[in-house]
């Protein structure tokens, strides 16, 4: 039998998913799980999107431009410029959801045995694709007692060689939930400028900000416009995880033209897809008022829910949909196992995502777990219920 | 500013699409052109599959599993044990379009530095997703006297190495057409199985063989079980370039589980098309004989007319709908600019894929072009036209 690629062999598992098969025979034998592991939200899909998808009156199901169609580029162009960050049609590459414009756009920007620096804990699938791309994630750990704030920008001084490309952030950020503000922003460019980095920015819940905060981007920055790259995706703003259509943006044209070639290699984005993100551009602001209403009401109940349990710390985060709590256990990875598996209230139980997978660095963040309030503010109670529960029974319980 | 990936600027330009401004131009000039230039099918989709996307009915468009619904998968499995290949839903990977499927079935196969060897002239993107991972390509040239059939397995046994991790084929073959028999297929597998090499078969075009001959895949052979990889698209089978769904196959569980990590990164293949093509997995033959109707006669007025044109030779392949053929000029790349370019008859002009971009070989293929049969017989007649002409007027032509 042939040998299977050792790379292959060590890609990480997902932090997400990789209790599955315990949460499947919970599951099996009869008890209701709560899945707070996983983004994917419950609530609806804008009517919109999904007329479009039911409208569709081609008779070829062809491919689109390998950079996207210029309709649905044009028309996202629009939506950009709505939001201030003053770019081009032609700046906009459509790819297969956010996790393509990310491969897509470290590829660009950084050659294999290079480095780009990522502030931890971050999301896991950063890791895979550097490491599928043989480029070297040099991780920065922020700290829960900061809420997970940008880390002093000496630290990243710490981190610059000469093989440093680039910077990623994620804001609001995925697993924290931290939004970055206008002044580390600033901090951040004044960094890439002073080292020519290119700066990519995950934007995926640019949507989801709380409490009246304002979404800063980099291209809200003068003077980032060469170094800037958004990373974006339909997957959270519309709740439409399912059609695989993100966006690479840069003002950089040279930028552009090396990821086209990437994209021209996989030939196309999905072609329905587009033609759904194009009218879910319409989508009223009642909708996003609605969603984010719901999100900070699920919000403000499971962080004041988690920090009323005894030994338990969360930040209260200004956007996305997660949190990341502290727990008093001995090692998350096992309790979110344990509960699974040996652990019932009421016959119920909770699935989250253990933090180990979102830090670089070894043994950061073991007794953190990363919580998604994708379910209603009912079952985010039961869950914390449960969660409650679980920790007092734990054999590995720490005071 | 920063400066861009060195291995992103080396990324080869796509040969289908390099000669694309120079269309523009051509058709902004007022030119007809007709693109024989890529494999995008003008025949319909099937009325089910386009029924299924009119049809959705959920409410949140979500992510599927990784590895595809296990709905799709089972459907699927009773499609590829229909052609006796023998697997279980299990075995089958979904990916987004073939491209993936190659991309992920190159990784979890070999390592960067490792070698893979592929005949060539090859499709040009095993090239872009193999030097993406950092993985070396080993060509072994076939040749047009042979109407580009396998190469002897000598030429094979030279270039395998301790570092070959495996062998890369496409029946019916993009760029040539031609369809490897069963003897082929069995040279190779014992080759694979004496030297513990994986076998990478792209069945892309496997509904399109003509003159009543039969399909063979690694599938049907004894002993490749751990070895044969299957990579596979709805793109062409029915005419769904733009769902952007393929999938990976193989029966060896350890192969499949490293490639699941490669999946798992990306989170989701496309939801929609997986629901279209599950519907269109009930096609009636009826469909497919019409199309293969349809495309022989295609073949037999593009073979038939280029082997009318002095100078030009063109074998005639067993499936597929692409022709290479060889024209009597000086460099067919420049050719094919200058007929864009410099060139119409009757206001018209057409457009080809130079075959030098699917060579790895230096100056191989250059005086080859690919043409595919995706236009009506009516256009196929007038472009064949223009190229008669063209050739008869070009500067650089060689007798």
């Amino acid at each position: 039998m042939p040998s299977i690629s050792v790379k292959g062999r060590e890609m990480p598992a997902s932090p997400i998913r990789k209790l599955t098969p315990y949460a499947d025979k919970a599951k099996a034998d009869g008890k209701q799980v709560y899945h707070l592991n996983i983004g994917q939200p419950d609530i609806e899909t804008p009517e919109g999107m999904l007329d479009a998808i039911r409208n569709i009156d081609f008779k070829v199901w062809a491919y689109t431009p390998s950079e996207g169609t210029a309709s649905y580029r044009n028309k996202l162009s629009g939506y950009y410029n709505g939001l201030g960050y003053n770019i081009a049609a032609t700046d906009i590459l459509v790819t297969n959801g956010g996790s393509e414009a990310l491969a897509i756009a470290m590829q660009a920007c950084v050659n294999p045995g290079e480095e780009i620096i990522i502030p931890e804990p971050f999301y896991a699938n950063y890791n895979s694709f550097a490491r599928s791309a043989g480029i070297v994630v040099k991780p920065i750990l922020s700290y829960i007692d900061d809420g997970f704030a940008l880390p002093p920008i000496a630290d990243f001084e710490k981190l610059i060689t000469a093989k440093t490309k680039a910077i990623a952030i994620c804001s609001p950020n995925n697993p924290t939930g931290y939004l970055y503000s206008r002044e580390e922003l600033e901090a951040l460019r004044d960094l890439c400028i002073k080292h020519d980095l290119f700066l990519l920015s995950d934007e995926a819940y640019r949507e989801f900000c709380y409490d009246g905060r304002e979404f800063i981007s980099p291209m809200h920055l003068e003077g980032l416009e060469q170094h800037a790259v958004i990373i974006d995706t339909v997957s959270k703003r519309y709740s439409a995880c399912g059609a695989r259509l993100g966006c690479m943006i840069t003002k950089n044209q040279e930028l552009w033209q090396v990821a086209l070639k990437f994209a021209q290699a996989r030939l196309s984005p999905p072609a329905v897809a587009q033609l759904a993100a194009e009218a879910a551009v319409d989508t009223p602001q009642s909708y996003f008022d609605a969603v984010k209403r719901e999100y900070e009401a699920r919000r403000d109940t499971l962080v004041e829910g988690l920090n009323g349990i005894e030994g338990v710390k969360c930040p209260n985060p200004g956007g996305a949909f997660y949190v990341l709590a502290q727990l008093p256990v001995d090692d998350a990875d096992r309790f979110c196992q344990w509960i699974l598996e040996h652990f019932a209230h009421e016959n119920q139980t909770v699935m989250m995502a253990p933090a180990s997978g979102f830090y670089s660095t070894p043994h950061a963040g073991k007794d953190q777990v990363r919580l998604a309030y994708v379910l209603n503010t009912t079952d985010l109670n039961n869950a914390l219920v449960c969660l409650e529960k679980g920790l007092a029974a734990y054999p590995g319980r720490r005071s």
